[in-house]
């Protein structure tokens, strides 16, 4: 175990669940550290019966921590994450920043645990929409071998952490009185509205979001093989990640046979009878850790696929979740900064 | 020209649109009746400075009416349209009740207006989801052949009438008071949320909805080779359909080449800028006749697909703009309910 842990971002929509689930997951540490930019600072925060003032995150904020969890913008990882690495402490990063260097495993416990053993410091969390997709994905791969993913997205604003969910209230309230509200965190209104854009113009037409899918997908897996098309879409729905996947294996397999194969995998639960309207939404995944899974059904475009419907909670398994279970996954595996302990 | 038509279903969602761009659209007529069902008889209604009293829809209706436009459920047009072919009237009919009838032709003006001339009374207009995937993929399929079309669909409320857009509303002012409004046009609440299913289930798995962009698509382009592997989706947005699509052809596409060929088609209008945030999106679609493409990118999975996103207004383009086409497309073709004029 680590004796002494710091959350950074412990005030965003995430660092608030992480919290949360330290508690509630019985995270075992002796002394817990917040760290925050300026804006936070001296801000007091209620964990289990103690108040803990949210200090600077700064250089020397890391003396003596053993594992830090980080739920930050992609510039504040790449600034802090060497600090804490120098000071000997194991970064797990929520951030996109890291997840891509080959010194840095890209972890979800379910998929590739192994991968933790050999680090250099940083463990990376993957991207939300990458996460469910995955950890969906997982049994099938393991058992047929996935090749070709076709998956398009249905994601919720508070992946653009608080400040996406407000916009999303207030573009919402607008829309019913009649009016427009300027968007600031989106960049279009998304009051009822659809936007086919998250993130900047990255690779031959896709997004940064959509690249990510690609490029994490091989890397949890390791296997390069594996293509993705992905089309990202910001939906207004607050919580819940959705996606609707069409998955091709090397093996076909049948819709009982890629059912059963959910039905046993960890962290998947299966929502699946259309004849009674049962099937993964956004309302009933909300503040839940599983990837949920449902609308089974084989490829009828004369491919070997399976098509199915996946939802997730985003702060949750697409954040917060996954990094603590990684951190879970390091205390049962006595790794430490230094290696394996 | 016809000298007599009637509306029938003039009060609903689509029928009022119908109303509004007869007038626009300056369609020619001499004689208008609107009919429907015994709740709207006796209603007036206002068209380009005559009140027009509403009639009830029965079989005696349709004496001397040369041409029909209808917008009703299924059960309304399985049951009148026999009435109105039996007076020698000739029936276009948005319902989804005679649409698979092989005397029946499905029509978009801009896909195939030629099945028009082979009819026997009645000439119906397709689903809102299909018919915007058709009008999309025609060019395509003029230039490549379209083989396989993998779309996922983001369907508005408004595609349930008046009472879907009626029950987001009250959906999402109880979401945003906290409070949760029981549903009853949807399976499940709809403000901030996504129901996976639209229609019943119909066939391996699929719904009724995704079946008819299955059939619809292969009828009108008469090509039962052509494979659709679609995912339909209803979303918390108030009018307009959106679709995610990856289509393959039989002769690759280029992303230039397709790109091209939907500026160069009728009824398409391509929005496509990326990196300046330009692509369709619901709200900027709403109360336009047109079939939106953006986001043309090559599918990177290893396909030799295009993939692009797709939004219509589905009351218009979806619903009563199509069939005003179609009148339209009788006009000029000379077409009678006894064949060509």
């Amino acid at each position: 175990m680590y004796d002494s842990i710091a959350l950074v971002g412990a005030t965003g929509a995430v660092g608030r669940i992480v919290l949360e689930q330290l508690v509630q997951r019985e995270f075992p540490y002796k002394k817990l550290k917040l760290l925050a930019s300026e804006r936070s600072v001296g801000r007091e925060v209620r964990v289990s019966g103690e108040t803990i003032k949210v200090e600077l995150l700064e250089p020397d904020a890391f003396k003596g921590v053993d594992l830090v969890i980080a739920s930050t913008p992609d510039e504040v990882a790449k600034e802090f994450a060497p600090w804490a690495v120098a000071a000997g402490a194991l970064v797990v990063d929520e951030s996109g920043y890291w997840r891509m260097d080959p010194t840095v495993p890209l972890v979800v416990p379910e998929v590739n645990p192994d991968a933790v053993d050999n680090h250099s410091g940083i463990i990376a969390s993957p991207n939300c929409s990458t996460t469910q997709l995955v950890v969906a994905l997982a049994p099938l791969h393991r058992a047929a071998r996935v090749r070709r993913v076709i998956v398009s997205t249905y994601q919720a604003t508070s992946g653009a952490g608080l400040p996406g969910s407000e916009e999303l209230n207030d573009s919402t309230r607008n829309a019913l009185a009649g009016k427009v509200h300027p968007p600031s965190v989106f960049q279009h209104p998304i009051g009822f509205n659809l936007i086919p854009q998250i993130g900047s113009d990255k690779h031959e037409g896709y997004t940064s979001e959509e690249m990510k899918m690609v490029y994490e997908t091989r890397k949890i897996f390791g296997d390069d093989e594996i293509q993705v098309c992905p089309t990202c879409v910001r939906v207004p729905v607050k919580i819940g990640h959705s996606e609707s996947i069409l998955v091709e294996t090397e093996r076909p397999l049948t819709v009982l046979e890629a059912r059963q194969l959910f039905e046993g995998a960890d962290g998947v639960t299966v929502i699946d009878d259309l004849d009674q309207h049962q099937y993964p939404m956004p309302r009933d995944c909300e503040g839940k850790d599983d990837v949920f899974v449902g609308r089974i059904r084989h490829d009828i475009s004369g491919g070997t696929g399976v098509a199915f419907w996946c939802v997730s909670d985003n702060l949750r398994k697409g954040a917060a979740t996954n990094a603590i279970q990684i951190a879970e996954l390091l205390v049962r595996r006595g790794v430490t900064a230094g290696g394996k302990s």
